[in-house]
């Protein structure tokens, strides 16, 4: 079985999907920021009082979703239709658990930026927390599902 | 204890670091790409014979270091002095372990550039093996060291 | 009455416009930059001579319309598919007048591109101008016309 | 007198700054949104309860600055070491006041930084608020503070 | 003959392609660095051993045609849908030759892209070699083919 | 002899550059863009008269320079402290020659700035042509001067 972003001489490039539909697609991708539960108090109590660190983590989301083709060499540019990030606090992590939903009407699917929208969240709930926590983890990215396209839908077992 | 990227009345704002010294600085950050066992055999025998997924994640984690402060709303845009990218095979993740190496000569810390560049390079590996594998898995991302400036050096005790 | 770019828990979103219909789009934007009577005598007498302050601006209203939803953080990127960017120079403001035209052929409209446009164009002329007049004011940025899509036509009533 | 974007011949370049001292530099540049009283009344109440366009404006706002050399033709890209951008509701306008300060230790003024900033978020407000009231206005925009470098310090004398 | 890319004032502008078909459209570019004998000895011993210039090369080259709207101030944002650069080394220039493919399904051509990965790819050898010889030099760029779309069929006579 | 963009491994890595000396660097960079004899007089009668295709391709240039750590993988982000580039029609060739002159005050040459400004005005002078001549050419493109820095002065031969 082959990598498909190599050609037959193993030299990378960027697939063509001429031929393929242009169909509704949709990827959730999610993962989370493990950190210390002194640091979780501070982000949690900033919800309600002073200095969102989750509202400017889910732009970040946001932006970064759109930056994807230019971070990732061979992802094709597509004209996303929809980008939600959302972050929730979970205390027995205890951190921020981060799910990124992204749509297009394309010709390929949308999972590299829902996976660049979670990474950058996490990206900057980690800045911004790094002044009072240097041990935070970022982890459990994974793709949770995936739909449109030929390939079908995918549902991760777990997650 | 507050953080630092908001002002006193909870305000998001970039930082002042005008009055920070022009020292040397070095971060390092780590993470992996969890992959299935097949997924794992295609990349490594890759390396030797066609299509290296590995060389292409690294110039992609080295391009995404470069790329922080455009990601990280509240991230200083930086003179970068040095980036390095290294991915290593594990056969009992398995999977790739990725390293991230960044100096600068500056008035702040480069951990943002150092984990965005691991950040990157993991997405392309997922991106590159998707084909084969929607189910592998972003973890294990954290600054492993960090020197230089008045905060003086952190180093992660595990990992 | 409520902002589309909230969700229902008032977190920010990119709006989902999957489902809008894909057709043609104009939106047509304009504003002006004032400035000293000297400022307005060599920004124009340079049309004729020497350094063309107008066209400098335009290149860069033009591309500024580009990198609109690199900019704006809930927009949508867009496959533009025409911008012009006009500036005129009016001797009673004094100072530059200037419109943008851009058209799309999408699912959102493209007032954000033009008036992306008309600003960059205008902190271009600044910019230019700014070693002589540092008091100029840019200002009367606002839609003129928007057509095509769902909501219909808008046009202002004045301006 | 000329302008100094243009050489002896006419011709538009970034000015040499090789010269020119390392010095601190700050700039404070202002402006504002006007809207309907009910479109004032729709973002004042979110900020209290769901959907702040403000904190979307102002991190918009700060990511603007960082872009400023990419979008004004002949601005020297600049290692900005501190951005804030204040926005301020007005019932009298009735709209948003915006301020941005933006700070660098280099070898030109960072007014068009802070230009940009305001530009940014008061395009970030109109697009936020743009389903409910497409007649609003940006306007105001000039600089109130430079200071450091050779030409010294500007106050605007009024705004 | 007028060049389209002027108004009937002269005045540049980005053309309305709004009323294009989206047909399939395809480009080829090509060119080609020069170098001394030992710098190719260099570059190409690297092949089989350590430090694949090539390999590096096409990745930037690829990466090059994602941002040409972004470089080339009038040109079209375009949904690329492939891109391939082949990078071949040729002991009688010697050197190496260039040659990229660049599909869309879209409203305008796509030789800017083919164009622009070839001139990054190029850049990129000379980057990468410049350590031992700075007398390279990039040459024979120019399109090879371009398909698709109202004007037909457009094949180089030589090259 | 290796090239210092590979690692003892061959891995490719942005080179460490943190003990260099910060010192005045500059580069020049030439090259030309060769077209039909009719292709020649219609840009260059432009000139005068209507649609300045060389102004246009000046400031495409200039802005390339900035960036070209975005476009050349291993590159070093640099803050530029000026960019000229000149376009100077030829009716010998027949077309136009290029030439660039990048300055900054780091720790790295300018050459890939100079050679970037050169590169993108060339595309943009073929971009702004191509409707009336698809066989123009690219050339020509080389270092023809670098100062500053430990490795000293470097002048091309002939160009």
């Amino acid at each position: 079985m082959a990598l498909t972003h190599f050609d037959g001489k193993g030299d990378a490039h960027m697939v063509d999907v001429s031929d393929k539909d242009v169909t509704s697609r949709v990827a959730v991708a999610a993962g989370w920021v493990k950190m210390a539960p002194e640091t979780y108090d501070i982000i949690t109590e900033g919800r309600a009082k002073k200095g969102d660190v989750l509202s400017v983590a889910r732009l970040a989301g946001i932006m970064g979703a759109k930056r994807t083709a230019d971070l990732i060499p061979l992802c094709h540019p597509l004209p996303i239709t929809k980008v939600a990030v959302e972050l929730t606090p979970d205390p027995d992590l205890p951190g921020i658990r981060i799910e990124a939903t992204v749509k297009t009407t394309g010709q390929t699917g949308v999972e590299m930026e829902a996976l660049t929208a979670v990474s950058t969240a996490a990206l900057t709930v980690y800045d911004m927390a790094k002044a009072v926590d240097r041990a935070m983890e970022i982890g459990g990215i994974h793709v949770r599902l995936k739909d449109g396209g030929k390939s079908g839908r995918y549902e991760a077992t777990a997650g």
